[in-house]
Order: C-alpha cells, then structure tokens, then sequence
C-alpha cells in the first residue's frame, strides 16, 4: 500500500471575502500528504523548501507519518510562495503573487526505499518534472493519479500529452477538462480525454461535486453543501490525497471502489475548506471522519425498488 | 391523487446554440402537464390562451389525459409569446421579446369539478394571480407546490411573501433562491427562505442537478450528464411536472418519498432538454423511462459499509 507523492510545498498568502492570512503553509504535496496521512500509515513525499522553511512543520509531517527524506532543503534559498485572492463564488480565485524560488530548479530525486512505491500521486507540476518521477521508479506502479492545471496546457502541452499516455488518472476542474478537450460538454470532454491516455477522469466542480468518468461509466459524488466554504486552497489536493489514500488502503482499484474514494475524497475536501490553509486537515477525529462519511451518505442516498416506475406509468 | 396545474400555455421562438425553432408550443403548465400525464391518468389545467392556439395541440393534451376545461380560449386575442437566446453555457438565458397577450387579463376560472384538488402545482405566473387560485378551492389541497422567478421579486414582493406562507414546497433555481434570501451560501439561503413559509424547498442548479430541503435534511440529485443539452426550455418545469406528479401517484408526501420525486423529476427534466421544446415529452415509452431511472440509480449509488471508516484508519 505504499504511496508516493510528488509536488509542491510551500508557503501561501490567501484572502478570501471571510479575511486574509498570514503567510502559512501550502502546496499541493502538503495537502496531498496530509488528507492520505488519515488511511496510511507511512507516506513518501518527494519535494523542495528553501531553508526558510521552519523544522517544526517538518516535524509536524513526520509526526503524522510522512518520511521527509525524499524532501529536498536547499540552504541559503526560499521556499516557492503563492498568493491568492478568491472571489464571492469561491469557485475562481486570483493569482496576486508567484515567486518561484527552490521550485524553479526542482529536480525530484526519489530516496532508493521510495522506488519501490505501488502508488504514485503526481501533484500538479511542470510536466517534465513529474516524467523524471516516473524514469526512476523500479517498476509501473499498480496505479498512478496526475493532477495538473490550464498552466501547463497553455505552454507545456506535448509534455503533458506524454504523461497523460503513461498514467491511470487524471484528476482536473471541469475548466480545466474544457480548456484539455476542446469541448463545452463534459461528456464529450471526458470521452476526448480519455482517447489521451487515462483510464479514468475525475473532473472536479468545486461546490457542485465530482465526476468520475471510466469503463463507460459516470458516477457522481456530491459536494457537502455548507453554510461556509472558509477557504478552498487545496480542497482538490485534498480530494487527491483522499483518493488515492482510500485506494492504496484498500488495494482495491476496481471502479467500484473508485466511488468508495470518490466519497471518501469529497468528505476529506470539506472538512479542508472549513477553515484556512490546512488548520483543518490537522486535527481530525476518526468519530468526525465516520460522521462525514454518514452525512454524504444521507445526502444521495434514496432506496428506490427498480420495479417502482413500471409500476406507476 | 387529483392533480391542478396553473400556469403558462404559450408560444415559444427559442434559439440555442444548436439550432433555432419557429414558433412552438410553450409555457410552464404546458411542460408541467405533460410531465406529469405519465404518471397520472388525469390533469386538471387551469391557463389561458387566444383562438390562434392550434386546436389539434388542445387535443394532443386531452389524449395524454388533460382536462381543458379550465383552459380559457379567449376570441378575437392572441396567446402569451415568448422568444428566448441561450448562451453556450445553456444556464443563462435572455429574453429577447415577450408579448403578453391573454396572459395580461388572466383571471383563473376553476371549473366547480376542480376544487376538490388533492395536489396543486402553481405553475410561474404573478403571485396575485397564483392567490387567486387558492381562494376558490374548496379546501386546502394535500400538497401545494409553487415555483416562482425573479422578477416577481423585483416588482411583487409582498403579494409573493403571502403566497410562501401557505405552500409547502418552493422550486426556484440557485440565483432566485440567492436573491430571495440575499444570502449566497446556499445553505444559508434554504434556511431563510423556509422561514418564509415553506416546509420545503428545492433549488435547481441546472447541470449541477437539485438540492431537497427541509426537515433538518438536505438530499442531492444529479442531473443526467448529457453529451449536449440541446434546449433548456422547460426543464424546470418539467421538473416540477414530474415531482408532483410523483407524490399524487404515490400519495406520500414524506421526506423519504420527496428524494424519490426528486430523482423522477430529475429524470423527467433530462429527457425534456434532449430535443427542442416539448417534442421529447410527448413521446416517452415506459422502457425508456424504466432505463433512465437506472442509469440516475448507477450515477449516484455506492455500496460502503458506514463502519468501513472506522475499521480503515
């Protein structure tokens, strides 16, 4: 069951209409690190800080099972910073700021004991980044999950084509499935994606879900309605990271359990736009996990003989 | 199970991005009808229109089981117009042109075999015209349903707050239900708005499917991910045609029974938006209907035992 993940760590600045933050700690490999450390006890991550970056939260990682040793620290530079502005809707947001820093010159170099790792999720990066991943490894993993953004589609494209051949999901926003296909339809986006190399497709939607596309089958997960969406940073790392976790945990890949990690994806993302940064992610309770996973039970479930409509018309 | 439809028979010119029509038959009571003539032998109409309205299609709704004679044909004066633009996203529309015609002096007449309606589905029409309704009943109907937009709002608020207190079930979609209430968190939308008056509350998301509210709960439905919505026109309606029709078949009105209304009225509304206008409505078969409860069942159902959390972390 052993995951690696791969991608960024880093420090954010974030306003939304609820207040602004300090700079706190962000990035796609800590959320992805984070959601999976509830289901796994041991994670590989692989990424870059600057010597900016304070030991503390290291430790912090390490405490909640994350072997840091694939975490590169480069003296004398900063860790990548972001900062970001979302609007009311909370479903588009503003790049304020982007220094690149240590991630400009990321080279993931894999630990030995790391390439040996049957899971394999590949935070959104620059496509030849999360190539040289996948030249290291000993052997395929049983199953790898890619994220990546409009960014990389806008000026790396054939890099990116080349990853989507040689992954088994791809997990992006439905803009972002539009902006790759060429197609306002999601259906027909899907099926054009899905031509491109992956087996499966997630298209996330923010408040109004997940769809999760393969094998000729559609399934839909629903977002938890809240009274507050807080902060969004990282819920789709977050529903990553649940996603992959419930999978590795289960050693179970089938598209049936793909809805299972669907759900459980979209209880760890609601709990992570509860409150700023990763505030929330850090302090879960298994009673407050099994609670949510009953409330998105409730919130779709309805029994409903098959016979029922043959009977009414 | 007798059930009363008030509201729009018309005149539609739509265009979408797919195509244009001439001038087809329309309005809310219309979609309504014929949704809801699948599951109930018999629909008591109650709507206005001119003597430029086809006969043959008057007869095309007795032969699904509508009851005309509270449709008011009015000589010598032309039937309610509406022409209508869709944009790509098929969620946002302008109207192009309305011509009020009838619509302006309707004063809706129940015929004396009406008033003893069990399910009353108020159809989008002027509050004061919808109050008008209610009086002449003999007693309050098992279930009242209302839908409603947003430029009743605007102009009717007072007429529309003393209709919301005696209906029990609200349809409106997610920028009226924000509007009504003035909160965007639509969460915290259903809440204000149930204290208006209704026991329940149904937000339509279009694409993004239906939110049920109401006694502490909250139930999702999806909407059928389509290859291309070819005409929204009605959808809502149609919706609403197939909700409460649900709940006269069956004569339950419980929570429980609502998810199962909504997930026909979602099925319903899916087929209606496949061909322009009413044309797909008209010519439903009991297999067709019989598979797309399936596939809604496929899209959202997963099989986890709720102790599967606990017995994973």
């Amino acid at each position: 069951m052993s995951l690696l993940v791969v991608g960024t760590v880093a420090f954010d600045v974030l306003e939304t209409p609820f207040g602004k933050t300090d700079k706190i700690i962000g990035g796609a490999a800590t959320y992805i690190s984070l959601a999976a450390s509830y289901l796994l006890p041991e994670i590989r991550l692989v990424s870059i800080v600057g010597d900016d970056f304070p030991q503390e939260t290291i430790q912090a990682f390490q405490n909640r099972g994350i072997d840091t040793s694939g975490l590169q620290i480069k003296s004398g530079k900063k860790t990548f910073f972001w900062k970001g502005k979302y609007h009311l809707d909370m479903n588009t947001r503003d790049t304020v700021e982007t220094q690149l820093n240590v991630l400009g010159e990321f080279d993931p170099i894999l630990p030995e004991h790391f390439k040996d790792s049957k899971y394999l999720m590949l935070g959104n990066l620059m496509p030849s980044v999360q190539q040289r991943v996948l030249e290291q490894l000993h052997m395929r993993p049983k199953l790898i999950v890619l994220d990546t953004m409009n960014y990389w589609m806008d000026h790396y494209w054939e890099d990116l084509m080349l990853n989507l051949k040689n992954v088994d999901v791809l997990t992006i926003n439905d803009s972002e499935a539009r902006q790759l296909s060429g197609e306002y339809s999601l259906v027909k986006a899907a099926v054009k994606i899905l031509s491109m190399g992956p087996k499966y497709l997630i298209i996330k939607k923010g408040e109004h879900g997940a769809l999760l596309f393969g094998e000729g089958q559609i399934f839909i997960a629903p977002a938890l309605p809240l009274e507050e969406v807080f902060d969004p940073t990282g819920a789709g790392d977050t529903f990553a990271g649940g996603f992959i976790s419930y999978l590795a945990r289960t050693e179970d890949i089938s598209f049936e359990n793909m809805k299972r990690a669907v759900i459980h994806a979209s209880a760890m993302a609601s709990f992570c736009v509860e409150k700023f940064g990763t505030e929330r992610l850090e302090e879960l309770s298994l009673d407050e996990l099994a609670q949510r996973h009953k409330l998105f039970r409730a919130l779709t479930h309805y029994e409903m003989d098959l016979n029922t409509i043959n009977q009414l018309v």
